[in-house]
C-alpha cells in the first residue's frame, strides 16, 4: 500500500518558504512562517473519491499528523470543483474485492479526518456534494466560494449516506435541519450554507478561503497543543467509536445495499447521464 | 383488533378525485392527483386519544403506507382543536386491561408515525396541546394556523413526559429550548412556535395549511423513496430503538406512575374543571 | 466530614424574612416570600473551587433539597468573581489523598447540582471560567452582568475538561458552537455569551440578576413540582448515568492526567505567574 512519493522545496515569492509533498492524487505544502498544512486534492476532473485518491488524502493526513503541523486547510486543485464524492465507478459492477478495499479506504480516511489531532479548515472552492461535503464537515471550519453548491444529496442518487456520514453533519448542523436535508438530499448554495450554518464564512475566492482558514487556525496560537487535540477527540469519542466497534457491519450493510439490482441499476443510468453530458460539451 | 371500514370513491368538484376510507374515528384521503394522503382525526369534540382514536390512527398509517402514497398529512376534522392529546378518562380510575392496552398502543401508533417510511407532516388547524404536540412533532413537517397553541404541557397536569415524547420533541427543538420548555410545561403560541422553530410556517387556515404540507411533501420529488426512507429511519433509529427496546418498562414506569393517589387526585381535579367549564358554556 | 453551621434567622427591613443558614464558606437564605433559596459562594478572594468549598456548595445543595424550597439562585459574594474555578492548588503537587477527595467531591457537587430537584439558576456577578462556567451551565437559567467574561478555557491552561463537563455545556450550546469553543478555551464576553446562548439574559448589578432569577423560577408557580422533577431527571439522565457509571474511571483519568510532569509544569507556571500578578497589585 505503500506509494511513491516526490519531495521538494519550493521557493516561493515573498517570505514564505513552503515544504511540499506530493503524492500521485494529493499535495501537502507547509507553509513554514505558519506552520499549517495545505493538503490539495488534484485528481482531475473532479476530485471523484476513488481508492487510490482516499489513500493518498489518509497518508497526506498521517503526514501532517506526524510533522507537527499547526494546522490543516483541505481545498482543491479544480477551479470549480472541491470533490464530487465518491467515484460512482468504483460501486457500478464493482470488483469484489476492489470495492471491499474502497469502502474500507473510506472508513479509515474518515476516521483519521474526523478524529485528525490537529486544527481543521476545509476551504471549499467549488461544488460539494455528497462525499465532498463528507470531507467538508469532517473539518472544524469551513470556508466557501460563491456560486457552488455543498450537500449530502444521497438520497437524490438512490443511495444512503451511511450513519457516520450523518454524524459529521450532525456536527454542524442543528438536527432538524440535518434530517431534512439529508431527507431531501438537499444541495445548499453557498448563500444558503452560511446562513444554516454548514458553513463558517463566505470569501471572494480560493485564496481569500486559504487566509480565513489560517486566520481559524490561528484562533489556537495560545492553547495547549495536547489539551485541545484530548478535548477534541473526547468531543467526538462516541462519533467515532461507533464506527471503529461496527466497521465491519458498515462494510457489509454497504455491500448488500450497492449490490441491490435496483440501485445498480439507478448508477448505471446516473453513469449513462454524465456520459451524455459530457458528449455534448 | 380489526375494525370495520368504510370505502369510498369520491367524485369531487374539480380535477382532483380522492379515494377515500373511513374508519369510525379517522379518515384517509388520497389525492389522485399529488398522491397525497390526507389523514384526519375525526372524534368529537376534541380528538382525545383514546384507545380507539389511536388504534385508528396506526390502522390509517399502515393503510397510507401500504398504498403507495407519496406522503402523509396529519389534521384535525375540528375547527379549533387538533388534538387535545390523551384522553384523561383513560387515566382516571382506570380499568387493568384497558389501561395496558391504551398504553401499548400509543407506543405503536407513535412508532408507526415517527418511522413512517413515507413523508409526513402536520396541518396543525387547532389547538395542540401534550399528546397533540407528540403527534405533531412526530411529524417531519408542521403547519400552524394563527391564534392556537402547541407544546408539551405535561408538568402542569402534573404528569411527566416519557423519554420518547421528549426524542420527538428533541427532533426539532435544540436541547435547552426542549428542556426549559417541557420543565415548564410551556404551551407556545402559533407565533411563539414558529420562532423558536416548534412549527415550520403559518397558514391562514386549514386549507392553506394543507396546500404548505403538500409543497413540503413536493421537495421529494426528485428523491429515491426506498433510499429517502432508509435514510429518515436510519436518522431516527436510536430514538425508535429506545422505545422497542424498553417498551415493558415503559409501560410499568406508566403504570405504577398514573396509579399514585397524588396523581389519580390531580386527573380528578382536572376532570372536574373541565366539566364546570362544560357547564358554564 | 460533618461541618459545623451557624443557623441565624435574619430581620430585614421591609416585608420579607430570611432564613439564613451559614457554612463556613457559603450561605443559603431562603426568602420567606417567594420561597426561593439564595445560595452565596464566599470563599476570598476568587471563589476557587477546593475540596471545601465543593464540600459546603454539596451540603447547602442538600439542604436547598431539604427544605422545600421552590427554587436554588448561585451567586458569589464577590464584586468581580462568579468563581474563578477548580483551585489549581489542589491539582498543583497534590498530596495523594486529598486530591481523590477533591475530584470525587467535585463529581458529587456537579451529580447534586446538574441534577436537582428544584429550579436553580445562576446569577453571575463576575468572571465565571472553567469550574465556574461548570457551575452556571449545570443550571436552568443564566443572568449576567456585564463586562465579565464566561467559557470552558481549559485548553488554555493545559488541562482537559472532562465529558460532564461537556454535557453541561452541550445542555446550554448547538454541538457546533459548543466543540468550537471548548477546543478553543474560548472565554465569552457578557455580550458574547447573550449571543450564543450560553447566558439567557443580562442585568445591570447583581440585584437585578437575583430579580431576573427569581422571575425565571417564578414561570413554574402552576407547574407541580414532583412531575416538574421528574421531568428534569429524565431529560437529564443520560449525562448524569454516564458520570455515575464510570465514577472511578473518571477519578483515575483525572490523576493519571493531572500527575503528568507537562501538565505539573504547566500548572507550575501558571501559579507563578499568578503569584507575579498579585505581588504587581
Amino acid at each position: 500500500m505503500m506509494r511513491s512519493k516526490v519531495f521538494s522545496l519550493v521557493a516561493r515569492a515573498g517570505s514564505n518558504r513552503m515544504m511540499s509533498t506530493a503524492t500521485k492524487l494529493t499535495t501537502v505544502e507547509v507553509n513554514d512562517k505558519t506552520g499549517i498544512a495545505t493538503l490539495t486534492m488534484n485528481r482531475a476532473p473532479v476530485n471523484g473519491l476513488n481508492l487510490e485518491l482516499l489513500q493518498d488524502l489518509k497518508s497526506s493526513i498521517d503526514e501532517i499528523e506526524g510533522n507537527k503541523s499547526r494546522g490543516l486547510i483541505l481545498t482543491s486543485s479544480s477551479s470549480t470543483i472541491f470533490s464530487a464524492g465518491l467515484d460512482i465507478l468504483e460501486m457500478y459492477k464493482p470488483d469484489k474485492d476492489r470495492i471491499r478495499a474502497f469502502w474500507t479506504q473510506l472508513q479509515d480516511t474518515w476516521l483519521a479526518l474526523y478524529g485528525s489531532s490537529v486544527p481543521t479548515a476545509a476551504a471549499i472552492n467549488g461544488h460539494s456534494p455528497a462525499g465532498g461535503c463528507l470531507l467538508a464537515t469532517s473539518c472544524e471550519y469551513r470556508v466557501m466560494v460563491p456560486n457552488f453548491t455543498i450537500g449530502l444529496n444521497e438520497t437524490q442518487l438512490g443511495i444512503v449516506a451511511p450513519q457516520w456520514f450523518m454524524a459529521s453533519f450532525l456536527s454542524v448542523l442543528p438536527q432538524r435541519d440535518a434530517e431534512r436535508a439529508l431527507n431531501q438530499g438537499r444541495m445548499f448554495t453557498t448563500e444558503e450554507a452560511l446562513k444554516v450554518g454548514l458553513i463558517d464564512e463566505t470569501a471572494n475566492n480560493k485564496e481569500e478561503a486559504i487566509e480565513k482558514c489560517v486566520a481559524f487556525i490561528g484562533t489556537f496560537a495560545k492553547v495547549n497543543p495536547l489539551a485541545r487535540s484530548l478535548t477534541k477527540q473526547q468531543f467526538r469519542a462516541a462519533d467515532l467509536q461507533q464506527l471503529q466497534n461496527g466497521r465491519k457491519e458498515d462494510l457489509e450493510k454497504f455491500l448488500f445495499f450497492v449490490n441491490q439490482p435496483a440501485v445498480q441499476k439507478g448508477l448505471g443510468i446516473y453513469l449513462e447521464g454524465l456520459k451524455k453530458k459530457a458528449k455534448k460539451q
